[in-house]
């Protein structure tokens, strides 16, 4: 049953790389199938309306909803069937946090039944049944994931493949209707803060703002409205992550892995505190920021402007300081002579691609921002903030993003390797004992360090590594003389090394919680490009509209992955 | 200074993939900034002019000429320095499509050059300055494609790497800068249609329609303003191509390479001539068709409705001829029992990324008509057309993707593979000579074969095939009794691969002639898309027409993509 791919393959089956052809083409004209739709809806084509809409997304739910039974069934049955695991893919806080996000989806949902039973009148029933059916989505697909993503599928592949793309492209189109959902609210409230202002001329039309027909319960209804547009953020993570997630599993199916071991390396708080402290502190900053800013913008043009100049002030500073980490990070890798890991790891190949892609969609907006004020005629004083907090969104990003790249390639630590290796010279020469109290008096004196297995072989490292070049029966008794030495040489060089990671790892929590941050202004409603009006003049109020719609959805779910990867940087470290 | 990927980095060198990522996005930047810059031009923003963008393009082709030649200059005094080769990438039929391209490319050019004299009154230094610095651009580029398309870089990486990807987004940067001007173009051609057929209402307005000073020389004038634009698909190609050349060059910088040789299978056409005929036949049908949708088009309402009748039925039936074509070559594949070449080829891998990924664009578009016949409240009988025409566009680019990327991936042919090896067989048990005579009366028997080596192998072939389940020593006597029967059922076997062999190549043929024919409708404004008139009602005019401007692009480079492709699937077969 099972395969090697590369091995001829069996008369009439398909081949591996046809096979994904096959099943990546039927994903991608799902996927294009329902963007149609969705576009339609957006610009309130004729005969189409939002159930349509809804009644496909609803279809695929099902669908996919089918196969994970199917799938599910088919691995309790054929549990004597050993799988092979991908050891990278599917991580453990992945998990944690892909259940987070669906939890606060499972609120969403619920406040979507409510909603939908107060307006029940006026509503399709398409959009009660959705709500049902995409909570039965959610609890399944965190239940699969949770058991199956780190599958490597080998055999029956054909409806697997298809069933795995379905699941991508489903959750995509499910995120893409999210965003959409979002961006329209986002631009009604646009569109209410500039008629506030005086800005209202008729071509302001509210997009999709209420239902038609009375609310039966009037408090529980603006609970309702009002809170569903607060958990839309985590609805649009949840339906990205699950999409990466499950697009490994599908770029898994029938391969080869070479077994070679994971460290796990659990997420520790020791020796992070700097980094935690500057990041809590960046933290808090932001959510007071988003609550003034949400209060203040639209009131008035001077309170409008206040809010801008606070918002530009305090990311300019942030960013400064988390270009300044990413600088010292680098330059600490620059120090060092460690070779990259270029080994096959789907995982890590899409977390680098979808790092530099998603980045590309807040760079196209900052490039936006710094033509409009080169080109913009009037220049309002808390515009000029725009420009130097443009250029730093584009330079943070490239730092962080080599940082991050590097860090998810460096191989795990030299000094550890040789320990391994080491350990087995040392017991076969069976020295450990009699070697060990000239190696304490050192340990004794130095800092409490990581390393529990290194008391028992230092030793036996050194002398091994002084005959690497030499033959070893001839250095056998030179060996020990040089010990002392040797040890004291090892043991700064270890010191300096532990130092230079410890900043690391101070960095890369620092970055973390400094890209959540950053994660919250726009995904909460947050946004100076809307705000600022230069582009909106420069380019025109729809053309602009358009690129933020298209851009911002990229924007944020870059902070959220790259806060994600630089956790496993963090635990990597 | 040469030094293997994987190995340990020199300290303060910066590692392959960290190198990679960092001259990857400055390429982005760069091509962002462009693009935003595109845009605003395209919307008119306020304070930016052609000249603004033009400047930027002059400035970026100024970077590349001189990193351009700097590169000349040093390979050409490091001749001694021993350069690797990948033999993948920069196939010579590709360069000979380039320089086709090129040439027409600098006609245009001068067409511009002669056009901005007519006109210099009114025009931007910056109009004249362009296609100057475009035409030496042009020559020095294809030179330099034709001297380095395949070289692997492995010392001085870091400038190669910025130099080699500032040319990859210099030429998408002109791509798009092509594609707008013929898209606008294209949209006026359509508007002043629609003025002709009475729809004309006020927010029809023209876009850079002419200049607007008078030309000095009348006769010329027009024919250079003509001209323009049946030479802008050329151009578009032109940088497409070559920025997909540059892009595999840049992949390949200081990658190791498996020497493992190629053989050179030039194009040939014994045997093809069935599906050249054929093909010949779609070709010149489909130019006599853009000869007559174009004339027809516009002219009244019943002339339109007939020309998109005609374009349809005809397109349908290539179509669909097509698929029958690639279903009949896919079965074929089915029935041999060939393994796929999985090994690293980046020229190969963005083949068939960019054969998925543009045929994107189209599929864009059918979903789109489809939705927008289903949605439709009036239907005319033409429009009905439309239906089968958008469902064949899909299912036939699913079928070609599926038989070209099997294709390129194919392993050489085994006969020639079991020949090679047997080759050693024979030789060293010294039975040639003598079996030679039994096996030539039945050579002098087929029809004339390809394989020039195999009288001297066949006899030892067939006697170690024999061998390979029993006992060399064993069956060693049976060998010789076994010929006559043997012979026949390899001879028939052998004459059931050539004929199917044949099929395909025939097959491939007129895949290629009809990718090529449906190159031209599209490329010279024979859009039924814009004229059909449904989707407009649908999706209203202005969302429709972003959606055709933005999709059109890809799915134009897919046709010409994927013959060239499949120019290289008939050499290989």
């Amino acid at each position: 049953m099972e395969k090697a791919p590369g091995s001829p393959s069996v008369r009439g089956s398909y081949p591996q790389k046809t096979a994904g052809i096959l099943s990546s083409q039927y994903g991608i004209n799902l996927f294009l199938a329902g963007l149609v739709l969705t576009f339609a809806w957006a610009v309130h084509a004729v005969g189409i309306s939002k159930s349509h809409l809804l009644s496909y997304l609803i279809t695929l739910m099902l669908v996919q909803l089918l196969w994970m039974l199917w799938y599910l069934c088919r691995s309790c049955t054929q549990r004597r069937l050993i799988r092979e695991k991908d050891t990278h893919a599917g991580a453990r806080w992945l998990k944690c946090g892909i259940t987070l996000f669906a939890v606060i989806t499972l609120i969403l949902d619920s406040f979507k039944i409510g909603y939908y039973v107060d307006f029940s009148n006026c509503l399709s029933a398409a959009e009660g049944i959705f709500p049902v059916t995409h909570a039965i989505h959610t609890i399944l697909q965190v239940y699969f994931l949770w058991c199956h993503a780190k599958d490597i599928i080998q055999s029956f592949k054909t409806l697997e493949r298809f069933g795995v793309i379905h699941s991508v492209f489903t959750n995509l189109l499910l995120w893409t209707n999210g965003v959409l959902t979002e961006s329209k609210h986002q631009l009604n409230e646009h569109k209410e803060r500039l008629i506030t202002l005086g800005f209202g001329n008729i071509t302001i039309v509210l997009d999709d703002h209420a239902p038609q027909c009375n609310c039966t319960t009037t408090t529980l209804c603006s609970i309702f409205s009002q809170g569903i547009y607060y958990l839309y953020p985590f609805n649009i993570e949840y339906h990205i992550l699950a999409s990466t997630m499950l697009y490994v599993l599908w770029k898994n199916i029938g391969r080869k892995v070479e077994h070679h071991q994971q460290h796990k390396t659990p997420f520790k708080f020791h020796g992070i505190t700097v980094g935690m402290i500057f990041g809590l502190i960046v933290l808090i900053s932001t959510i007071a920021k988003v609550v003034v800013y949400l209060i203040q913008i639209g009131r008035s043009k001077n309170k409008s402007e206040l809010a801008l100049t606070m918002f530009y002030l305090h990311a300019i500073s942030v960013l400064a300081l988390m270009c300044t980490a990413g600088i010292v990070a680098l330059l600490i890798y620059r120090l060092e002579d460690r070779s990259l890991d270029n080994s096959k790891n789907p995982a890590r190949k899409l977390d680098a691609e979808l790092l530099v892609g998603t980045a590309a969609g807040s760079w196209l907006l900052s490039w936006g921002s710094i033509l409009a004020i080169i080109c913009a005629q009037a220049h309002p004083k808390y515009t000029w903030y725009n420009l130097p907090y443009s250029i730093l969104v584009i330079v943070e990003k490239y730092i962080q993003n080599l940082f991050i790249i590097e860090s998810i390639h460096r191989k795990e630590e030299k000094v550890n390797d040789d320990i391994k290796t080491l350990r087995i010279v040392t017991i076969s020469r069976g020295s450990t004992l009699s070697l060990t109290p000239s190696y304490k008096e050192i340990y004794n004196g130095r800092a409490a360090g990581d390393e529990g297995e290194l008391p028992y072989l230092l030793n036996g490292s050194i002398c091994a590594r002084e005959n690497d070049g030499a033959k070893e029966e001839a250095s056998q008794a030179n060996c020990p003389a040089m010990h002392s030495a040797s040890e004291l040489s090892f043991y700064s060089r270890n010191s300096v090394a532990n130092h230079k990671r410890r900043i690391l790892k101070n960095i890369a929590v620092f970055l973390f919680l400094c890209n959540l941050s950053l994660w919250i202004p726009p995904a909460f409603g947050c946004r100076p490009e809307y705000d600022n009006g230069l582009e909106e003049i420069v380019f025109g109020f729809e053309p602009w509209i358009i690129v933020v719609n298209l851009a911002m959805p990229f924007s944020i779910f870059y902070r959220m992955h790259s806060a994600a990867s630089l956790f496993e940087v963090n635990c990597k470290t």
